[in-house]
């Protein structure tokens, strides 16, 4: 054989490249606790203005981001209102219950894709003593379980304009919000700008090793840089990995283009509906997962297995065009 | 004028009656904390008989007695699943995120009306170590936001036999159970035997001032014990209480048929489709709540409000036929 | 024998009085969630003024009103600072911590005497980002494990000056303030005064079966409510158990004197010294605790073990000088 | 003039050295919440073989790997015994009990030397219902605010002694137990083995820029995973972090010796006890902290403000003996 393993898993396999080991290697860097890294600051600042925000935190992983980004918002005792998907109340281990107390309350919605009216219709007011106030409203975009789905635009406006009457918060997990700009061609602002409390991935579709930022007010960053420190997130000279989240920005931004084609061309080559296929995620229904995942894996193509009968390709940095082409190949023989 | 209140904002409002009161101060007493109260423990044992569990517990409220019900089968950070209206979401104050770490994930049911399928395909399996893992669903019967309907039997024994096979425990939020045996026509045990923890209220449609009861077996009622304490619902001498409690089953429980007609009857003289009143409430929708609300009270008539166009009428213990139709005759003047 | 069993574990086993059953079962009731109790408020409305606060809060236990109290003072993360006995960190499982996320830090005390230097050397000021906020101080008077000492009020004042400056809020655990107040001479309020929140017992000394008031500014009893739903501690008619704690403070408040005169008599007659008993507890040091605690029962009189070389004797409202004078003589046999 | 800052802030400043980075640059790495980084599972392996544990676990912070450590040995609602001025308890903002449920406990201990008999003394038992049980004692060795100090063995030695026969389990916070080590002349396994859990950091004194490793059974670090996750702490690539562990483990450890000395030299030069610096530590009494630490950083010398009468020293990789040379001229001239 001697082809190397196309891994389709997820974006979050990519490892580092030349350049930006390079990058890292050369960073300079200072103690962040105290706020002396210059590389992190630089990084915090960038995505920050990036997204109409006023400040930004680095954190270890998107779980800390989409959790201190909640928390902002919602006190204990109150609730957050998303989607029966999210990534907040599906893969991060109840944590917004377990270490904040916050209360989570989810519609099932049609493949994850936001309706406003949907989720407006449950809000549950403040100032009603008796009742478990709704202080948020969390949207992922692009969504994961959603099979990379970008939300509609107009959904995400109609949700904030409500939400700035209701007295509601709006947080953005945005752990791919890179894919649904490029895919939506759209600037990450005009998504930011809908949103209280931001978090974005810098380990996924980009390619950086580790972390995620955090944006909103300078008031609420503030806040969050304590609630990291008590969630153990705070590190010391960690501008070694900003320094690869700003090598990111400026040369992995746009290639997410690239990777949405890709995605688009596996699906054609595999049968799936291209029209589903909106950002980097391809996923095949009704398959014996188990059994395809296995087969591929022989043949040197790592697939992920969402559920018994459903299985996630992801494309990303590390899969060149050769590796669609072999991964298709692949999994057609094998579907 | 000079007709009493006709109070028909909840079940909860009944005072007392002089038997319960005799009973109440004929109590004998001891001190619970070291389990030498007497009638405290006559009637746990009598309220897990009830329900075919092994033991059950005194404690102050129904929040008590759901959330601990709940923590029993739950671990932080896992979650329970349950409907969007469901009282141990919509009026508990988040205790259980807030209180025990415990998560909440909903379904948008039809009315509050159980529908096993639509739960248990929102279950997320526990050994996925990325996954919230779903280790109980809570149901309520009857449903207080659904307007006091009575959960169907084969629902509740559909998503007993699944949670067997599948390892996901069964929380009953019992508050009203009484209503819904009394209505279905069926034993207490039939339903307590289909929820591995069930907690139930006195002091609701029974009539007594103070108290609920949760069971479930031996060994988790002694975890529960525990739990109690830690909350601050451990208390002394409140055989007084139970008094009142042994003393409601034995007088107030048949009874409750006369309130689920006193429903009917208010459902029919205000043009309220019977066929929705299944117990002791009356639910009135597209009405300016807040009016009507008011210009009954004016003329002794108290309703609740369940939202800004929905008003709650509930029948019990302390309003007589008399009572209704003059309830009656108040509401339908108004809308 | 048919001598009638002296309890003397605590003073929590008494048993209500035919009077106080009495005022129980003619008590005027409401439901009080929705704040419609008039018995409740009027013993709200007295304990608060007895203490000099604005409003006080009806609990089902003194648990639950020291950590609704301390919660009042202290947000999750900071910490309350207290003697390492203290009931609140010995005697409430961890409930600070497990349901508010309330730190604690200890001073090993001289037998639970109040230093206030001792504990002022040892808080940590807020506003240092990354230190652990000292945000209350938690003072028990007088003190369980310390004996039923009485704090000095000279201490209690020179802590109370330096929180007034310092930003640091104080909470007394009062269960057995009356005890405290009636060795001291002093009115409660002079103890009320010195603190920012005080939980006091109805059910100990007082004779009351079940409950505590929690008192403080009516802005954080507003706040307290809310928490007590949260933990499950809304009762409905609790006017019954309201009814019974007015009673105490009317009949019951004066007589603590004889306790405390019956604790010195056990004293001398078992060779305790009686500088040693300020009120109504008497400790016996280096005896065999579960053998002298066994043959005690054997003879009709009950012993609390606080560890395996100490009893704790404690006196109160169902034994008499008759009692005193039996299990003098039983235990100076055994001694 | 000219001369490069002096920072004797703390150890954690340390920038890497070129060959840390050049290290950093060519680590193999992977995905690590699929456990496929090669580069963080030796940095793991090899640190629990040098404590004689069986798993390790690398987390963002030192804060994180006492906080998950405390966990591991305590449920929510039982207690945490340790020194008053415990890293665990002063520096993590109340983590244990707002994060975990986990309660705290405290001694004053005698400048942070541990005292076996006295933590003991203090531990409350589990199984009695009522008490608050004492499931850890947690250890700090070399004690920061203790000024460096190494624990004695023998002390050490009977906790845990007395630890396995009391069924209390003990956590080493080993945040410095490499200058503990190397002052006491023992292997860290002979600290590790006195110990159910241990975290150690890099980005101290080993100067690795960020990152700690908790180690302990293969079933505790399995459980780790987890909460690590829960908080947000799986970073993916962090291979790049490992290989700076990695590289201070081999080049690093052995250099702490200088440190001691340049620790020792300051002292004599300030006229500070010598016996009083056990490790990387000097700390000054009795000084007028803000105007010294203000005009000494005027002259490039920056030190640690720890109250407002007490400053910390600390030397570390970055700190050559020229620098100290300057430090404590500057500094001498100051006090």
């Amino acid at each position: 054989m001697g082809s190397p393993t196309v891994d389709l898993r997820s974006d979050t396999v990519t490892r580092p490249t030349p350049g930006m080991r390079r990058a890292m290697a050369e960073a300079e860097v200072g103690d962040d606790v105290y706020r002396e890294d210059p590389t992190i600051t630089a990084l915090e600042e960038r995505v920050a203005e990036l997204f109409g925000h006023e400040a930004g935190l680095l954190v270890p992983s998107g779980t800390m981001g989409n959790q201190i980004g909640m928390r902002l918002v919602c006190e204990p005792g109150q609730e957050v209102l998303c989607d029966a998907d999210a990534h907040v109340v599906t893969y991060e281990m109840g944590a917004a219950a377990a270490i904040f107390g916050i209360s989570t309350r989810t519609v099932v919605s049609s493949g994850g894709r936001l309706d406003a009216d949907q989720l407006i219709a449950q809000v549950r007011p403040r100032g009603d003593w008796h009742l478990t106030a709704t202080a948020a409203i969390a949207v992922e975009n692009s969504h994961n379980r959603g099979g990379g789905l970008v939300q509609p635009l107009g959904e995400l406006q109609k949700l904030w304009d409500w939400s700035r009457e209701a007295g509601v918060a709006v947080h953005l997990d945005g752990a791919r919000i890179w894919n649904a700009a490029v895919a939506a061609g759209l600037e990450l602002s005009t998504y930011g700008r809908l949103a209280d409390t931001v978090s974005v991935c810098l380990s996924k579709g980009l390619g950086a090793p580790v972390g995620s930022v955090l944006v909103s007010s300078s008031e609420r960053i503030a806040a969050a840089r304590l609630w990291r420190k008590r969630l153990g997130g705070g590190m010391r000279q960690a501008g070694v990995l900003a320094a690869a989240g700003i090598y990111a920005l400026d040369h992995h931004y746009d290639r997410l283009a690239e990777d949405h084609e890709h995605a688009r061309l596996l699906a054609e080559r595999l049968g799936v509906d291209p029209a589903s296929v909106e950002t980097n995620m391809v996923v095949l229904d009704d398959v014996a997962a188990p059994v395809v995942a296995q087969a591929a894996k022989a043949q040197g193509v790592l697939v992920s297995q969402v559920s018994p009968r459903r299985i996630r390709l992801v494309t990303h940095l590390d899969v060149d065009r050769a590796g669609v082409d072999r991964a298709a190949a692949v999994l057609a023989s094998l579907l």
